[in-house]
């Protein structure tokens, strides 16, 4: 039974190289139904719980929301009420096994259960190349301003997985193997990646 | 023509996965090697000049050679020169072509042949466990004394790599591939690394 975690720069491509992970190895792909799941469980706004549990709840609004915001503990309680949802989905996940989750800080909230850890990353024109081919409600962004969305996106990363371990958030301690998707093309990427895997859930009795 | 980069946390089998790299993909392995010529050429101990390039121009001589030590500027001069050689060396085996380097900063030295940087490491005690294993001249070192070896070593490297790149020693940036080699048997992790590697360098049309 294979669980693989992938956390990974925005913009590296890691989502993508998940997703393809997935299908090469016949497993399960999670990433934004974990956040669908949990939003009709508790009757939300979907945008409003991935904003939530990236990390929405350790920081102010962002300028967009218009103005800086300060918790209430009715709000306080409920966010954590999302976290709760999103750690038992996890393990519900995690349980019935050979799956990817993408993101969700799933390295950490699951490392009871031994998952293959992979960190994607990228440099920074090769971040900014992936996501204007990709570019959808972000269109109308500079290339200034998609800078600082991917550093301000990792950086709320970052700083929501430093509040669950100790190990910072793109340390290669953390990973069994962390890959730089510069220049790269994802989809030629996936078999030596799977191989690589394939092996360590042998190793692993997996 | 391939230039293949290995910088490894002392102990994680970096050097015996450069050796069965090299062999599996028929290229030229450098780790010793270098510092053997650069000896011989300058008519000196090897381990003196093993000691100077692994960082002993930076630091006072450790406390086996008992007692600290000022360098004098000839001492000092000396020293250069050996890294001056080390480096021609390197820029001589990467013109050559399709290498195998271990160690000697030769992914920063090396930068302007696009070598395919890989990075191995692993957690203490597997570290201590792989040292324990090959011991020879470490063998009277106690556990505490070999895990401070480990650190002393790698501070070093850390040290050395600070002063010619602007990229820590470690950090994922500088590497096309970091590699966690803890609980993994070295010899089973060639064939998707060289996978890996091969595609890497069709891409790069090398």
């Amino acid at each position: 039974m294979g669980i693989i975690t992938i956390s990974r720069e925005f913009g590296s491509g890691g989502r993508e190289l998940g997703k393809r992970l997935a299908d090469e190895l016949g497993y399960g792909y999670y990433d934004r139904e974990i956040v669908t799941a949990i939003a009709e469980k508790n009757k939300l706004n979907e945008q409003y719980v991935s904003y939530a549990l990236e990390g929405g709840m350790f920081r102010n609004f962002p300028v967009h929301f218009g103005r800086t915001f300060s918790y209430s503990p009715a709000l306080m309680a409920g966010e954590s009420r999302l976290f709760a949802d999103q750690n038992k989905l996890l393990r519900e996940l995690a349980t019935a096994g050979n799956c990817v989750i993408v993101g969700r800080a799933a390295d950490v909230i699951l490392r009871e259960f031994r998952p293959f850890n992979l960190f994607v990353y990228a440099d920074m024109p090769s971040k900014l190349q992936r996501c204007r081919e990709r570019a959808s409600e972000d269109e109308h962004l500079s290339g200034r301003e998609m800078e600082r969305k991917i550093r301000k996106v990792d950086m709320d990363r970052k700083r929501y997985h430093s509040m669950i371990s100790d190990i910072p958030w793109g340390d290669r301690r953390g990973y069994h193997l962390c890959i730089n998707t510069t220049d790269r093309e994802i989809k030629s990427l996936v078999e030596p990646v799977a191989a690589y895997v394939r092996l360590w859930l042998e190793e692993q009795g997996q």
